[in-house]
């Protein structure tokens, strides 16, 4: 075996804070030595990585629900690896981990961190570690929160998702479907909007780049909307607010849609008050108490088949960058991921 | 005792919408007969008419919450009346109610309409017919369940309430001072302000005329907000936005800067993310099974002296109007009622 100081981390850095869509040149690809874990602490290898659109967020300089990347730093992520040195009796060389390494090929985790970086040892019996980023993962969990305690939809009612396709949406309609709902999407193309209704069993999916977003949500929603699962903001929730009954209610999950700009307004906050709606916001990693409950009924109906999902893998550290700038334009199809190899 | 065909029912009708603020010419005073009640009916004397700023709000075209008041219709307003003729087996001659009377001095009520119109029996032991209007009517039943079903105050955590000064606003404060809260109020004026905080005993007021609103709510608050009870939407409650502490809740109740003109948009829907807030709108008829507990216990507190109030009282129905025109404008102190003669 190779001697761990003889490793070499790959690793991507934040270069530059972007001016609108990122680009290539807003990260510095770097090297430096792995060294050995410190007493109490692990060193993990990176197996898989988890890209996101929270991400396109952190990247901003201000305030928002945690501190953005600071200018130098490894680009934060999730993601799933092996403890291959370990100084903690916690955990063994082997185990198979949850964590936080970001986009990076070895993390070095002190003892004292584990709890803020989220190491947790994974059943590798239950999901692929891909799919431990996926509905066994933040986006699984954050489809089961924000639908079930936010969203809090009745078997009859209609639910619209926005970003259908992607690692969130993909659940989120499943599992409203699996609820007793009538379950619209929201997509970017018919390639999408077909999978999502094809596949996945939702009655119907709104392209939004169609340019009709008004009328064809008026089209596949006669009957107004109970709870929307908002991952976009923007036009889109603005459209949906429309649309939405009394006492509906809005999980407001993401705002993709205002990452790359000046921040977006809303058109008609009265309808607040008019539809009597909630619209609550919310991070899933504030709610680990859910966690178990949440693995538990995800675990059995993914085994049981009544879940599916799609996942995009990008292959190696060097394409991560590219998969990442994919992902903000919506070319990801299901959860997007990087794969180390 | 004069015949009721001989009363004359004096009326103001809403002639046409306004555009912006409303003034004198839009609106029709109108004389017609009383009529004896039908079978099954009542016919109220009107004694006192509460005056809303939700009023504004039906004077528009358009989906809302309840149906605009027609053109050529009595003025839509709740009140307290008493009953001078009764064909029911529910009232009898001389049962003072609270109702629906409009802006009127008479109005007949079919049978199948005391639940539409919300006719009672009201205790006149417990309070005025002014009271009946103010902290035991819609207001103090708004102030009750916005602030502890939408807004969750725990003790030691810090609410704003705007229209501070207003009949909603005064009975939120003092009922979230007595849940152990620091209450800040919101109002337009330094009489206002100064009142909430000298006869309310609220903590501090911002004067939102004063023109430096974002500084002064910084000052007021320096360990930012963790309920909102929110009487006027628009730059107040953008501003109120960015001071909101993590998982805060802002309890929609009326968006009064919004009534005149164009809708406004809100400013920064990122913080319901960012923030991770809840944001509900409500109207308390649609919480009628709350209305016995709020009463018991608003009344237990009006009896013991632990809520003071304040209403502006205008005399005879010829000065309705302009009271109404001097309430959007928060000319009013308190809640504003008409009492007929």
């Amino acid at each position: 075996m190779t001697s761990i100081t003889a490793l070499v981390n790959h690793q991507i850095r934040l270069k530059a804070r972007p001016n609108g869509l990122p680009t290539r040149a807003g990260w510095d690809f770097t090297t430096e030595p792995v060294a050995e874990p410190a007493e109490g602490g692990v060193l993990i290898k990176t197996l898989a990585i988890s890209l996101d659109p929270a991400m396109r967020g952190w990247m901003n300089e201000g305030k928002s629900y945690i501190p953005p990347v600071g200018i130098g730093e490894v680009m934060r992520a999730g993601g799933i690896g092996e403890v291959i040195a370990s100084k903690s009796p916690a955990f063994a060389v082997g185990d198979v981990v949850g964590c936080t390494p970001g986009v990076q090929e070895y993390v070095n985790v002190p003892g004292d961190q584990f709890k803020r970086s989220g190491v947790f040892k994974i059943d590798t019996r239950l999901g692929t570690p891909t799919q431990w980023l996926n509905v066994l993962g933040m986006p699984g969990m954050t489809a089961y929160f924000g639908l079930l305690d936010v969203g809090m939809p009745q078997a009859g009612e209609t639910v619209v998702v926005s970003g259908a396709a992607g690692a969130v949406g993909q659940t989120v309609g499943q599992l409203a479907k699996i609820k007793g709902c009538r379950v619209v999407g929201i997509a970017g193309g018919p390639t999408k909007c077909d999978w999502v209704v094809k596949e996945l069993g939702f009655d119907a999916c709104v392209d939004y780049k169609a340019g009709r977003l008004a009328d064809d949500l008026a089209a596949a929603l006669p009957d107004g909307i109970d709870g929307y699962f908002d991952n976009v903001g923007g036009e889109v929730l603005d459209a949906v607010m429309r649309r939405m009954n009394a006492h509906g209610r809005i999980a407001i999950c993401g705002a993709i849609a205002g990452y790359d700009g000046p921040p977006l307004t809303m058109a008609a906050p009265q309808l607040i008050l008019v539809s009597r709606l909630k619209l609550q916001g919310f991070i899933v990693s504030e709610h680990m108490e859910l966690w178990p409950q949440a693995l538990t009924e995800l675990g059995g109906l993914v085994a049981g088949g009544q879940l599916k999902f799609r996942e995009s893998v990008a292959l190696g550290l060097e394409n991560a960058v590219e998969a990442f700038l994919g992902l903000l334009k919506g070319r990801n199809f299901g959860k997007q991921v990087v794969q180390l190899v």
